[in-house]
């Protein structure tokens, strides 16, 4: 059962803010899906956006200008919440980087997280789903992207599951969490202290088990203040390089970490998405 | 002197926020500029886009994506903040209609306002010669834009003042201030309660007095929900068409009111504005 929070029409589509009763994280969540006008012609091809840290459901919608793009590509657009919210968890809304606004999109395994902290499974499994039974989605064809700590779970999504995705492509991505420090703070409150749990979340190590047959596209600004720290994609391009992992990495100059970086290369990323999706020659 | 706030990439160029003490307001000023790529090539025509109620200096360069169309066309963006801030004056914050974001691009003359509540003059006057002297901008190329209250002010703006700006449009304007429920309250408070001091900062009235020698480019949602009582554009299309003014106006066809409109005609607001601030060809 589907709750319509709100629709507006978008480049002769429609934006529209949903929210269900998630079985995953047996808590109500939210998301957003952009039609394109195609949605006449019948199902169409879904890419996922998985957001960072603090997003809602709206930022990808509000900020990143792809419905422009995606209104002449055909592809349906879905960006869920980053957690859960108001599930009554202690704390939840005290830090930044850890419990609402921050999921990180694993299974959360430590109490209390994990009565409600079940983005993984959320967005692999339950959310297509429910897009599939209230949105006019070819869930064979569907496509992942996300930024920073979404791109992280867009990278561990696809990694986990070869085939399920058929094209991928992050910005400024979380590519070390098992190494860095948001991604250390959150593993291990989310999965418990021993480490060797958190590689089944990390970017860097699941590609060092050996490629995925997806062409992997990276946009990093070269001026983002959290890659030296928190990002790392040196870590992950040496990784794809000593497994054979093809990925397309573009530093861009003097880009930084926000919507206007994401903005200014998401068509790049639809197209990137539609070649795969729809075969669209034109896509390029 | 000019504080900046912050600069990010965007599309080539740089989106930044300002903030100025302004002699207008009596009070620090804040707002935001897109330099698109072409600044290196000299001086460049300017577009400046006042926005509506509860807005900031940022709404617009955040949910536009105007600056994927700047780019293109070299025009430098130039979107003010809605009112002063803070300036002191008891009760500035308390409606979303009156007082701080929403300062209605007038000279207000009553008490307490009249202290900081000139966006009139801050807008026409101060702001063009702040950003002339701080940017690459020709001020001679200058066009106005605005959506909602700011559409309004976009109008007055032009309509007051032949031959100071060379392209004019407007999304979903607040036509008739003094005869709908938004712009009464605001007026009468700014401007005291003689409705005819109101008719200097109401568009319809004004056009109604002679046409100037701009086109004026409206689009118009069909299912914004303000339409009807605060925004009626039939008065003003029914004004131009009295005095001949020239006017494109077209209503599309389940559009509400907010950005997904805005972001989804902008493209075709910023060549109307380049046909006739560059002459190119191309912007068409």
């Amino acid at each position: 059962m589907l709750e319509v929070l709100s629709e507006h029409r978008s480049f002769g589509g429609t934006v529209g803010f949903y929210r269900h009763f998630s079985e995953s994280c047996n808590a109500p969540m939210r998301f957003a899906v952009y039609r394109p006008p195609q949605i006449e012609a019948g199902p169409l091809p879904v890419l996922y956006f998985l957001q960072g840290l603090t997003c809602t459901e709206e930022n990808f919608m509000v900020k990143s200008g792809a419905q422009r793009v995606a209104a002449q590509l055909g592809l349906l657009l879905v960006s869920p919440d980053t957690s859960p919210r108001k599930t009554g968890i202690p704390g939840e809304d005290d830090e930044y980087d850890f419990g609402s606004g921050a999921g990180f999109y694993v299974d959360a395994t430590a109490e209390p997280w994990s009565r409600h902290y079940r983005m993984y499974s959320y967005v692999v499994g339950e959310l297509p789903l429910v897009v599939a039974q209230n949105f006019p989605a070819d869930s064979a064809r569907a496509g992942i992207c996300g930024h920073s700590m979404g791109g992280h779970g867009a990278l561990v999504c696809a990694l986990k599951n070869p085939g399920r995705y058929r094209s991928l492509s992050v910005f400024a991505p979380i590519c070390a969490p098992s190494r860095t420090p948001w991604g250390q703070k959150a593993l291990a409150r989310y999965l418990g202290d021993d480490p060797e749990h958190w590689k089944a979340y990390d970017a860097t190590e699941l590609v060092s088990k050996g490629p995925i047959d997806l062409p992997i596209l990276v946009d990093q600004g070269l001026a983002d203040p959290y890659l030296a720290e928190q990002l790392q994609v040196d870590l992950f391009e040496d990784a794809c390089a000593a497994c054979g992992q093809p990925l397309v990495l573009r530093r861009q100059e003097g880009y930084d970490h926000g919507y206007f970086f994401i903005a200014s290369f998401i068509e790049s990323h639809l197209r990137h998405h539609a070649r795969a999706l729809t075969g669209q020659a034109e896509a390029d």
